[in-house]
């Protein structure tokens, strides 16, 4: 009779008709009808993405779509420019190390961002740099980038800005064409409330100029044969059929809500977590001025051990949030409000965090949070009483 | 009310109970739950690749898998032999050529198999090639390798043997250690009734000599990442976490059914499929010696058009098979017995075929297909009448 309650960063909860849509008979993929449920998936993510440039899917997870942009955009001993402010920003220079190429990497606080005028200096000093790696929301830390102000710098330059949104993207902002970035990698299984195994990538323009011209090995991740059969809505090797099928579901969902809505609702969800792990005395991992709507990272006291949180919470109450990783594991918590979470499965995610937190020796008044989620997602819609 | 009846070489019927399994909650993918279903699947691969080395699960369809042995194996400059007798053959030397690798192609007939003389006559002229990379089923030709000759022969050398078992592995027999294949590639989509998205990569100890020393670029496909990481029952990225948890189901089947009645039972679809064609006056594109018993590939007269059957059959009457593929484009057509699919199913497809032949101004005897197939499937079974 426990609960199964998602509120990791990845993979987030689908909702029972995207699961439905899940357990459909397999369609075949050389058909008419795969072929139309690709093209309304192609419209659908445009949409999202805020784009009219080519979408592709790939059948791998994020990180594959990641690779999929280093290995077009650069050849061994290119130079780029890349961010490491936790685990996500540090696996562009990661892949960057694979194919050879030089990355200026950018070394940033954990929950602190990039600042732009930085990625300005290393683009004034070395023109010949090729692309830079930037990530929309750190799922690490919880910390946003301003990628407006990094696609303004760089759209000035010879360099391409390859953005990984595969947990922002769908959750907070991203404008592809109006911004300018170059190419965007996005994921299934975040906002899109899907299984992981999917992935995105679009590509414009002066990105294809340094794809046509890469030299790195590639097949599977070929862009250039995306494009060819994405022209004719094909793709190049078997494509995820049952993930694309379900994204349709995913998409329906964007289209009926409307983007700007579903924003707002996802800043409401952040504004009621952060206020309740204040109001349980403890802070946030993310600067103020760079925090996230996507996920809320929580420090925890020293005595408390995230690990055991995490553990506890899942294991005992059927409910599911994300410790830290690298330095900051057994350190911090991380409770996401992307997708398919509404205002109650956070209260329900705090009330089990408090009873956790009591269970661990940690002194807070019962519902202290609750109360402070509750007020923060109300405030601003109820008129307050004269 | 028309049928959905896949009888393509991929994807393949999925059962309606994995259906369900697909369409479950989802889990997340670092928890002991994930755990639990990853070590139930690997120990069912390795019953099906028989196999007791490692097996590892990539989150790509099967070209993926492929890139992965590729790029493991090989670096530019490498010398390797491949088989070049249908388009997934093929693939292999534009995977090596992606690579920089140097692949010795063997050209066989379509239709035909690799002569294991011919790639003895390589080696022993270059004792420098690294690694052999042969199909155990050419889903384009319906040809079957004889996986066993050319391992005897490959062990003896210091190549590996590279087995694409794709369309393969879990339909017709294939003995990993036993035959002493180094590489093996599978994917989801076949006999495993699964969508496509998963693919499944096993190498032995030889194969991570050379692993360990290519200078290949690779991240998401990196096999020495997987194997750290599936050392303690983890993946290096995150797994196609929905098709796994449904694949437990189908490997289920596999134990419950065991594989040499599955083999035998796939026998005995092709041999009714192969009988129903030849009773229809229609010539079967495979050489005897070499026919496999995963797809019966069909010739067609020259006055029909292959296209025209697919189409008409797909969408007139629900069934699917598949056409030819490169220069057999519309000149053959191919019916696959992997997987969900038992002799009613068969019959149904090949009732069809004779509708759709007929509406094509084919000539032949009404239900000769039906009959032939009928006596071929029960012919061992049903003693014969003195």
């Amino acid at each position: 009779m426990k609960r199964n309650l998602l509120l990791t960063p990845g993979p987030t909860q689908i909702p029972p008709e995207i699961c439905a849509a899940l357990g459909r008979p397999i369609i075949h993929h050389r058909t008419p009808q795969f072929q139309s449920n690709l093209r309304e998936a192609i419209k659908g993510l445009r949409y999202v993405l805020q784009t009219e440039k080519e979408v592709y899917l790939l059948a791998s997870s994020g990180t594959g779509g990641m690779e999929a942009a280093v290995a077009n955009l650069l050849s061994a001993g290119d130079r780029a420019i890349t961010v490491d402010g936790g685990k996500f920003g540090a696996r562009w220079a990661e892949l960057c190390d694979a194919y050879g190429a030089e990355p200026e990497v950018i070394n940033v606080e954990w929950g602190k961002a990039v600042e732009p005028g930085q990625i300005k200096s290393l683009l004034d000093a070395d023109r010949d740099i090729k692309a830079v790696f930037v990530t929309l929301c750190e799922t690490s830390t919880g910390v946003t980038s301003d990628i407006k102000t990094i696609a303004d710098i760089v759209k000035t330059t010879e360099a391409v800005l390859v953005v990984d949104g595969i947990s922002g993207v769908g959750v907070t902002d991203f404008q592809m064409d109006n911004w300018g970035v170059d190419v965007v990698v996005c994921g299934s299984h975040k906002g899109f409330m899907l299984p992981p195994g999917l992935s995105f990538i679009s590509a414009n323009e002066k990105a294809f100029g340094l794809i046509e011209r890469s030299t790195s090995p590639r097949y599977y991740f070929d862009l250039r044969k995306y494009k060819a059969a994405f022209a004719k809505i094909d793709t190049p090797f078997t494509p995820a059929t049952g993930i694309i099928v379900a994204l349709n579901e995913s998409l329906r969902r964007f289209r009926e809500n409307g983007l700007e809505n579903l924003f707002a609702r996802y800043a409401r969800l952040a504004r009621g977590t952060r206020a309740a792990a204040r109001a349980l005395g403890l802070t946030l991992l993310a600067d103020e001025s760079c925090i996230s709507n996507v996920l809320t990272a929580i420090n925890l006291p020293e005595d408390v051990d995230g690990g055991a949180v995490v553990k506890m919470m899942r294991d005992a109450h059927g409910i599911s949030i994300a410790g830290g990783q690298a330095h900051l594991k057994g350190k911090i918590i991380r409770i996401a409000h992307m997708g398919c979470v509404d205002e109650y499965d956070i209260l329900t995610g705090i009330a089990c965090l408090e009873k956790v937190l009591y269970e661990l020796g940690y002194s807070f008044t019962w519902g202290a949070g609750l109360s402070a989620a509750q007020e923060a997602f109300n405030i601003d819609e109820v008129p307050s009483v004269v």
